[in-house]
């Protein structure tokens, strides 16, 4: 690709994605809608200005990851343990009643093969772990007892949604799956959880005591991305998402991290906020790269909408979709306005879902009505739940009164 | 290429350059030398671990504009219109004495063809902006009277070199070079020139208010990059170089800018300070991708270094490379001392050069022997250059006693 090119691409991605975050806003919705909106509109579904390039989509990982890395830097690591039991039951119950209902619906109802409601109920089993956490981010609820365990859950979804993805991966090239090779996966995963945090946190004080010695400038922005980069490739190692290496980065920086027996890492307040505000424009600048890439690697225009097939198969799954997520969050032990506004914040699929669908078409496993009609799902599932749950806020909740604002709006959420 | 590859590639690039350019200033060199050396380290040179791809050719491409973006916010436009004339002698003379100097040992004492002997001519008047201001800035002299004179000449010199590579390029394929092409692209960035700054600032003060409305966080590097993505394009658009686009921008966002006729755009320091907190640590991100990439084109593996004609080659036309450069600079009225800083500081050729040398190889104009001589002048000038500089100052000069260290080192320069 020319550089120029390049640079009209990254411009408009920037730029559009910016005015409909604005107006989106200005219309009470979530800033996501406007950026996912953008990628829509500038992609293949409607535009076709930009498709999404290997560059491209390079940089919108490095957005999620950096994005989960903000996330993991302002999590209170106590509350999100805490939360721990809520976070497995939403999670669990998020995970298997779409996957059970999703592979029931396909294969009793729709009466297709065996292999595709497996890949179908997968599909549906995803959470889209960054568009989760930006609208409760944009609604200032991320600090609130629903944010704590929306955040814990959508890790263990993720991790989950690997596996399974693994596994379903596995069993369509080799018709079998190796109950160890499961076993070795989740067992790294759990020791990378254990020990990166502790691991980040060690380095994180050496690049402290090396920053006191630096005489060229700019060395704590680029330590911290290369301890980002160095644990989203490390998750990657160990078969979990990358995006989890710089939440454990981030969670390891955060100001109220503690390492296990009281251990003497003091955490330097300061530091922390020096990292905090030198990373922010990064995070900025990255961040909206991914939303919009979602947008614009959903291909709506390859959808024959006049298919009667495709409208029904899409919206009995997108009550399936919706209401399994539910299921979870009614089994924990809070409030109802929590537990409706818990399981609204599981429902949006969005690129999670999409990884499992471009996976079921790739292999032949989706033929292109299945395929349409899962992005639908995920479609409605992204797009409507960030409006539906804002909605929710508006007007079962009072305004937040939290001055944690941390992923900061300048002024007032609505005018 | 697969995500955790990038990951790894780019933590390698960041890393091993921030430890070399430690280490270079630790050893009394400037720090660019590091961030080079990072590059023939660990690309095809030496350990051949990285490639330049096209993700990280971007990168780099945005982060020597960036950092041209830097210079512009920092420099002082009436000093630089002050410095005009002499700048404009020592671009002069540092184009057109490595030009016909160049073409003359290359034709008549190497007895090479005309056109090799052309292109040789034209790899030699490159001057790498980049790296020139980069020593001088890590040296902290960018501010003094011989930093403007030369970011001036470096200027020019990039404009001339992009229309004798356009005529260059021309000439090579259809043997003919018409003059109207040649004059309207000298007028479009002429006239570039005059306007983008003042384009700039009108956008600026539109980001301004646009910034006091919104209420989602990360307007300013948002709109900031954008901004300088666009003067990029426009460069490009009018046939200039884009990383001048990049320095329109800064120029028109410095805190000293102001319009012809004493126009009513208050220039808003406080913003233009905001400006420079928050991209500060994108451009410490991006610039070091660029040095790196640099490092990473130099194809050292590939030189016959046994060849007793390649060196004699090559240490001819490096000696007459440095010598022709330091023509325009004796010139000038100034102090001895001053005209030979502004010399040495001309000499690096770096990617200008590398630019000149691949289109020679890809065109077939170069064989494998010229081509690798003109490898060697290039990275010669390119790293001793800097040495010598710093060595010069060192010797010569008392320690700078400006305040504006605005490329700032945290410390002092020299422990």
């Amino acid at each position: 690709m020319d550089t120029h090119t390049f640079f009209v691409h990254l411009l408009l991605i920037l730029i559009v994605s910016r005015l409909l975050a604005e107006l989106a806003v200005r219309f009470q919705a979530p800033a996501v809608i406007g950026e996912l909106t953008a990628g829509v509109i500038l992609g293949p579904s409607l535009l076709g200005w930009i498709e999404p390039t290997t560059t491209i989509q390079l940089l919108a990982e490095i957005g999620i990851i950096l994005l989960l890395f903000k996330v993991g830097i302002e999590t209170d690591i106590r509350r999100l343990i805490n939360a721990g039991r809520q976070s497995l039951i939403v999670a669990m119950g998020g995970f298997f009643m779409p996957l059970l209902s999703g592979f029931a619906l396909s294969y009793w109802i729709f009466n297709l093969g065996g292999l595709v409601s497996l890949f179908i109920g997968g599909t549906l089993t995803a959470t889209s772990i960054g568009i989760t956490i930006r609208v409760l981010s944009d609604l200032k609820r991320q600090h609130e007892k629903e944010g704590e365990v929306v955040l814990g859950a959508a890790v263990l979804d993720d991790v989950m949604g690997v596996i399974l993805l693994a596994i379903l991966y596995e069993f369509s090239i080799s018709g079998g799956v190796s109950v160890t090779n499961v076993g070795k996966v989740l067992t790294f995963i759990m020791l990378f959880f254990l020990f990166a945090p502790i691991a980040a946190k060690l380095i994180s004080v050496m690049i402290r005591r090396f920053d006191d010695y630096s005489t060229t400038p700019g060395l704590i922005p680029i330590m911290i991305i290369s301890l980002v980069l160095f644990f989203a490739w490390l998750a990657h190692v160990v078969g979990a998402p990358e995006l989890l290496g710089g939440f454990a980065a981030g969670l390891a920086l955060s100001r109220r991290f503690f390492l296990p027996f009281g251990m003497a890492l003091h955490n330097d307040r300061k530091f922390a906020g020096r990292i905090e505000v030198q990373m922010n424009p990064i995070v900025y600048i990255f961040s909206p790269i991914f939303f919009v890439t979602v947008g614009l690697s959903l291909s709506l225009r390859e959808i024959d909408w006049s298919s009667p097939f495709i409208w029904s198969f899409a919206l009995s799954f997108f009550i399936i979709a919706v209401a399994a997520k539910f299921f979870g969050a009614m089994l924990i032990n809070a409030g109802i306005r929590q537990r409706v506004a818990i399981g609204l914040a599981m429902v949006p699929r969005g690129e999670v879902g999409l990884i499992f669908a471009e996976l079921g078409r790739s292999t032949n496993i989706f033929d292109i009505e299945v395929y349409a009609g899962m992005i639908i799902v995920i479609t409605l599932t992204t797009l409507l739940s960030p409006f539906a749950l804002k909605w929710f806020y508006m007007h079962y909740f009072e305004q937040s009164s939290s001055a944690c604002d941390q992923y900061p709006a300048n002024g007032p959420l609505t005018r």
